[in-house]
């Protein structure tokens, strides 16, 4: 009942620890768990809003499930292209994504990422935490200019869930595959 | 030519880093790395030297390949289990492993293990690091008596890497799958 109609101050959250070599991206949704969920399993959905619209995402593979892999690509309009990849280590549907990631330009670089998923009576709190093994790898992630990306694929986001007649994202339904 | 004979001093070093969630495990073995690295990802080797003595292990799955899975199950004479899993990110033939690694008896925590094999001349360093995400997950990994097991099972592997002729373990060629 809740779920419908605008709430202002959707605004994420990027936190360093300052003692951790860990980042904390804290981020509500105003659309119930299993559809927001769903846009960060779902391939055809998560090409649709995962990072900043200056890049295009390509998807090799996206298997969101426990054991699955992924890999993608978001390519700038000069033709550069950064890839992406790694495994997840556990989908808990509707709970809990706990996958590793590696920026194929550092390609000996690794983080362990968790994303849970909290239901707040129809809105959803994202709260994702990255796990690297330093703080100056952690601090080179903030310098790369992924807050700007991650923001604006949250806002992406906003609108993918705010389209919900015509975008394909169902609700409170399971009809993927 | 220096890889025969017994080597004095291999000795298990296990170090908890005072800023950072991280436990380094360091051990030198008296074979060249791709017999050691086999050792780590065959499972029929595995078997023969993951864990304490006094434990028994039953491997249900190890597909020791970048994106595979494993689970394995370790069980005391009065039949209590403990059941392990996770991922393979990424499986570097005879330099690296990087996998995830969770103790089933606490599914929600997560660690991010890394496993580099430096070649010595024909002796192998191996570097293991756990990474957990916060202090007082690794000092609960330190007090579960990890270290015990860790050395316990370095010496197995050594009396397997000693035993060349009749366990299995080839030295120089590929005869695996």
């Amino acid at each position: 009942m809740s779920t419908t109609g605008t709430h202002h101050g959707n605004e994420t959250r990027i936190v360093a620890d300052p003692d951790l070599p860990t980042i904390l991206i804290i981020r509500e949704f105003d659309a119930p768990p299993d559809r927001v969920f769903r846009a960060y399993t779902d391939p055809d959905l998560v090409v649709q809003w995962l990072g900043p619209r200056r890049l295009t995402m390509r998807i090799d593979q996206y298997d969101a499930r426990s054991g699955g892999s992924y890999r993608y690509v978001h390519r700038g309009d000069d033709g550069t292209e950064y890839g992406f990849h790694g495994v997840f280590h556990e989908v808990r549907p509707n709970e809990r994504i706990v996958q590793t990631f590696t920026y194929e330009g550092f390609p000996d670089g690794v983080s362990l990422e968790t994303a849970v998923f909290e239901d707040l009576g129809g809105r959803t709190l994202v709260t994702g935490k990255s796990l690297m093994d330093s703080i100056e790898a952690r601090d080179s992630m903030l310098k790369s200019g992924m807050d700007h990306g991650v923001r604006e694929g949250h806002e992406r986001l906003d609108e993918l869930l705010g389209g919900q007649q015509g975008d394909g994202v169902d609700r409170d339904t399971e009809t993927g595959s």
